[in-house]
């Protein structure tokens, strides 16, 4: 076993505590990674605080991870020790089912789904009686550690030209708004809006932005509307029922980053016909949509997960391509608690990414 | 001006009365009706009602018209009189915007969207203010009743082979689930699921069947299940959830057809990845949709809006040429009361059709 360090919950009241365990060494097609930074999504503390009645304890959070290959198990191959590598939401997948054999690895429909970098299997062994847990295991520790072991073609190649910190949040922000921008057919002189300006929303208005598309940011922060005139797009405020009004049916595609239970029902209007909003941020029940609006423009609304692992190395390709990346603040692990809180007001600017040099002061 | 009889609602809590009235002639471009039958529509109920706080009094509903024509106005040359018609949801579109243009009149964008055949604009004229209202009224009297003048445009030609009494529900009912079996690709060996099994649930479940597709009903009455057997297509309960489960990641397409708020949740799991839930009987806020399971496979929930006028035609002549249509019972007008409140209760096998020769006893 390898002696690991890093920060976890050990119930839904804790805060993040330091915490020593141990993971298995890389076996065959696996390596072993020594982390280098580790964004802070949103959904690392829903997790943390068991939002969505799911988290299993102890819960070392962390799935947007870069980095540099350390060991290689047997047979092992597609990495050099020495390489910089990241990991997303996924470690593993069922890699038998129709979408894991399509490549699209984040729909597995195996019995326990695709196992998640932290917090282990996305269909736990309890909620599927009778099946076997293929992933052999009910919890996994994710990247606010020192070291991580993953199958190596779960670990993305980050590009030359993307520093590490910032090729993070990719891993999940990046990716997640990708995913839909791509699978929606997003192109050059279509409109993209954008609700919620947190760390997806600013991924995804530069992704489409960069994609050719013009770009509006719907924010409930007036404090982000410069950030927004910043990126070069557009931005109105959500409550400004008279700015919504004007840019009615003006819409290819809207994406919602907001990451919790929201109204979506005053964008819908914004949609062209046929057209369609995407939730990418919120795994919950929604407000209730009205049908009315939908069915008179024959509207959908729909739901995306992360991305496959392929469209998430597109995604790190894309961005040094087009030399765009999130906006990070690099904080040390005993910033945890102060950031968590101001993830949770929406006052961070726009990816906090702990560099985990910071663990070795707290280790020692 | 014509001389006009039908029934009509006075007030949202009367019901339906006896009600003499004038219509324009028909003008450059229209056709007079006389009208044969007219099939009784939950949205008939709805609108009566005031259920959707637009209705206009006195309301004279009808919108599954089947009549014989019997003058033309000037320049009308693409019906001759004595031919059979039929007349749906649209008696007139703006004919200017885009949807219009592509002959998708019932998404029509003008600034008062379509003319409905019942209760005028569907975006009266003291909804769109500074705009002018282009059909210049703001009420429509439809087809209960003896006479009808519409543009001839909007008029279908009902098929030989089809009996009148038969073809009237195929205007609303008919072409309602036509459309987005058409739109959503339906094709033979697909897995189609119609949740409601009412006027609209019989005809989504027959044209599916008719396009090839392996058809489930969902219904909450026990005593429809043999009805669905009697048509050849599966059937469930929808509070079976134990025959829900069984049927998890199964269906291409499911169409819910239940006419007031209801729950999608339980069938959203029923759809394979990447698959649609189209609503075509709601048009208020449903019940919350848990975007977790949205999210996890890609799937998405619609809405579809009636029919455009060469989808209604297609319908017309698809149910011709497979030899099928709604289970119609007819009534005469003076039994309208006990239908609706049939048709409430969830009574009806499946489509009351009113033969209008009933009104000549009642004028006399």
């Amino acid at each position: 076993m390898l002696k690991a360090f890093g920060y976890a919950a050990q119930q839904s009241t804790r805060r993040l505590e330091p915490f020593h365990f141990e993971r298995a060494e890389a076996g065959a097609g696996e390596i072993e990674i020594e982390v280098l930074f580790c964004g802070v999504c949103h959904s690392d503390i829903h997790q943390v605080k068991d939002e969505w009645s799911n988290t299993v304890y102890p819960c070392v959070p962390g799935h947007e991870v870069v980095g540099r290959v350390r060991k290689l198990g047997s047979g092992a191959a597609r990495h050099r020790v020495g390489d910089l590598v990241g990991v997303g939401c996924m470690m593993d997948s069922c890699r038998q089912c129709a979408p894991c054999k399509a490549g699209e690895q984040n729909y597995c429909e195996g019995p326990n789904s695709w196992l998640a970098t932290y917090n282990g299997p996305m269909v736990p062994a309890e909620k599927a009686p009778g099946e076997r847990n293929v992933y052999g295991r009910d919890n996994t520790f994710g990247g606010y550690s020192d070291v991580l072991v993953v199958p190596e073609d779960f670990a993305l190649k980050i590009p030359a030209g993307l520093r590490p910190e910032v090729a993070a949040p990719i891993l999940c922000a990046g990716a997640t708004t990708y995913s839909p921008l791509k699978h929606w057919g997003v192109k050059a002189g279509q409109r993209v809006g954008v609700i919620g300006f947190g760390g997806l929303g600013d991924m995804a208005a530069k992704l489409a932005k960069a994609m050719g598309a013009q770009v509006t940011i719907f924010t409930r922060t007036e404090a982000k509307l410069a950030e927004a005139k910043r990126l070069g797009v557009d931005a109105v405020l959500g409550s400004d029922l008279k700015a919504l009004a004007a840019l009615k049916a003006s819409f290819d595609l809207l994406l919602s980053t907001v990451p919790e239970r929201h109204d979506v029902n005053p964008f819908i209007p914004l949609l062209k016909r046929d057209c369609t909003l995407v939730i990418v941020g919120a795994l919950e029940p929604m407000a209730p949509v009205n049908q009315q609006e939908v069915a008179f423009h024959r509207k959908s609304v729909t739901g995306s997960l992360i991305a496959s692992l392929a469209e998430t190395q597109e995604v790190l390709d894309f961005c040094a391509e087009h030399r765009i990346g999130p906006d990070v603040q690099i904080i040390g692990i005993d910033e945890i608690d102060e950031a968590y809180d101001k993830v949770e007001r929406g006052e961070v600017r726009f990816r906090y990414v702990i560099d985990l040099a910071s663990l070795k002061a707290q280790r020692e």
